[in-house]
């Protein structure tokens, strides 16, 4: 442990940050935002109560951290040798995620809470920021293997092809499945190589 | 008034109906979701609150019953005389619509208590796919003016032109203008020119 007790790798603090992350994500899944606490994360994290309201002050400031932690974690952008299939690889990734039954509802309950709290809200928005950004490697790849033109907002084409399963899920609650997921790569696709996504 | 109670357009049954919703309409955007109350929207629609409770039962009854009249309601389909002009004004109404200082709060207060309750989810998604369903039309008519093929799953076609406002204003909380609207109107023309709508 340092001891100015900044975050060092397998440090004590990392450890705890790490565990304290572990149980938001848990509880967060298990009781969703409305009904999860500072003192059952900290329960369920093996940290003193005391030391979870000091260093992260809320249920806000708990979620908060947790996403600033998934936005450093390694993602496997897809790299399946051409851009089509990249993109139906990445929304197949969106439509996996909230399928699953242990990260699905985590993710939900971050959009969900980043209504309510300012503090959750940023997080959320830098999470995203980051997580378009990473996958912009997939359209410099396209651009190099000489797939799409040059000159494109990259981040906006992976907007476009993640776009309607979010509208699915969180606005009209429509159901998802792969069809939709692979419909959606497909136009971001088609307009990309028409030239939609030209930087203005 | 009708004797059975029944809704008819102009009788006592509609008008008080009329004058509830557009108390929940007002209070949903002054208190959110979260606040309003069966009371709050009785006193401001000058009905007596038994009979408020008696007929639409709880504040759910009351956000679903207001989305219910919202389907019935005109609604402008775009009509400029291109499929390009007229999906550009589809977005730009989207934008507007959120922009509103009215009707901005009230149509997100809808998309955020659908989270939570099951009814609001209802009638939301029952709301949605009227208003694709009306959408629609302007697909109809780009078919007969011969710009788009005709094996075309219009609905398909309209959510991808508005789900990147929507993942922008409620997941990834990123700012939308005109130019967002603009571009999420051509990538789904370009789109269903390519022929990515075809029905599955």
């Amino acid at each position: 442990m340092t001891r100015s007790g900044t975050v060092r790798p397998g440090g004590r603090t990392a450890r705890v940050r790490e565990a304290v992350r572990e149980a938001t994500l848990a509880e967060l899944a298990e009781k969703g935002y409305d009904r999860m606490t500072v003192e059952g994360v900290a329960l369920r994290a093996g940290v003193h109560k005391t030391t979870v309201y000091r260093r992260w002050g809320s249920v806000e400031g708990l979620a908060a951290d947790a996403l600033d932690l998934a936005v450093a974690e390694p993602w496997p952008v897809p790299d399946t040798g051409t851009i089509e299939g990249d993109l139906r690889e990445l929304t197949r990734l969106v439509l996996d995620g909230f399928a699953d039954p242990e990260m699905g509802p985590v993710s939900t309950a971050f959009v969900r809470a980043s209504a309510r709290d300012p503090v959750v809200a940023r997080a959320l928005r830098a999470f995203f920021a980051a997580r378009h950004e990473q996958s912009a490697l997939l359209v410099t790849r396209a651009v190099e293997r000489g797939e799409l033109p040059g000159d494109i907002d990259a981040a906006d084409l992976i907007r476009t092809a993640v776009a309607p399963l979010y509208y699915r899920l969180f606005v009209t609650g429509e159901p998802v499945d792969e069809q939709v997921a692979d419909r959606a790569a497909a136009a971001a696709l088609a307009a990309a190589r028409a030239g939609v996504f030209r930087p203005r």
